[in-house]
């Protein structure tokens, strides 16, 4: 992707950071393990020069930290930071939508698995202040203290297409 | 992203079928109750031969399904299957990972509030069968049954690299 979406929706900003999809392998390597340059290129199957660049980005956006681990400065290592680790939610929602929707039932290729008591973990979905979890319906996305007059105007035309389909539904 | 990921492991799939970061954008736009073409294009501002194989291709992977609704059957309108409707979860992890890391406090764009309490929502995790979060720690990225033999030596090694590092933090 070329072009930048300069919209302040964190969702737009947080794919201003992910370039493309090669960067999503690149973290999820990191979290399968991976922490040198040449583990990354081998797991993701990407070209050297493009690795250099999402690497040297993801430094650059505090997701990964650079380590110097070589006796003579030569030699790297690509940390996860916090800000890096906290993408762990995101790769986790993507394997499950992954897991129900695109393989058959028991074909699934990986699988999340509490470590105490042995049981597949649940879907993942929003919970409410209290810990229960809560429905599609049951949310509400809202205008935040930051949002720039674009943003302001995307959410108000949302919510005049859902009250019009709500309206369409109803008559 | 022009070469296909063809792992099979669930979120490479995943990235194959997004393909790049507009389709992202697209399904938010979805959320935020865009259906027609010209509403997809003007809120993400992508070239229209772009956005018309996009959609056909988030069609053809049952995300969104093409409605005729035109009196002469030349309008449509895109909708949202379960199966779409369910990568909210992924969009919502984005969210909120876009408003921890992207923004200052009280500078979010957008938030997730629940109707019911008025509340804001917590940040999601990955919750045990019993209904509890769970920590990074306390979960297991497992080897699934339909595993191939790429993606169980890419966890072995991982494993592998895992120990390695605890090995390394304990001497």
């Amino acid at each position: 992707m070329t072009q930048d979406h300069t919209q302040s929706c964190p969702i737009a900003r947080v794919l201003n950071i992910f370039g493309d999809n090669w960067t999503w392998l690149i973290i999820r390597e990191a979290f399968y393990g991976a922490s040198r340059f040449k583990d990354f290129e081998r797991n993701t199957g990407i070209a050297k020069n493009l690795l250099s660049s999402r690497l040297n980005l993801l430094v650059d956006r505090g997701i990964f930290e650079k380590v110097n681990i070589g006796e003579r400065g030569t030699r790297f290592s690509y940390k996860l930071t916090p800000k890096g680790k906290a993408l762990r939610t995101t790769l986790y929602a993507m394997l499950q939508w992954g897991n129900e929707h695109l393989y058959g039932e028991g074909e699934e290729a990986v699988v999340l698995r509490d470590k105490k008591t042995g049981k597949l973990v649940r879907k993942m979905s929003l919970i409410s202040e209290e810990g229960q979890p809560l429905e599609a319906h049951e949310v509400q996305v809202e205008i935040g203290p930051g949002a720039e007059p674009e943003v302001i105007q995307k959410l108000e035309r949302a919510h005049i297409a859902i009250e019009e389909k709500k309206r369409a539904a109803q008559s």
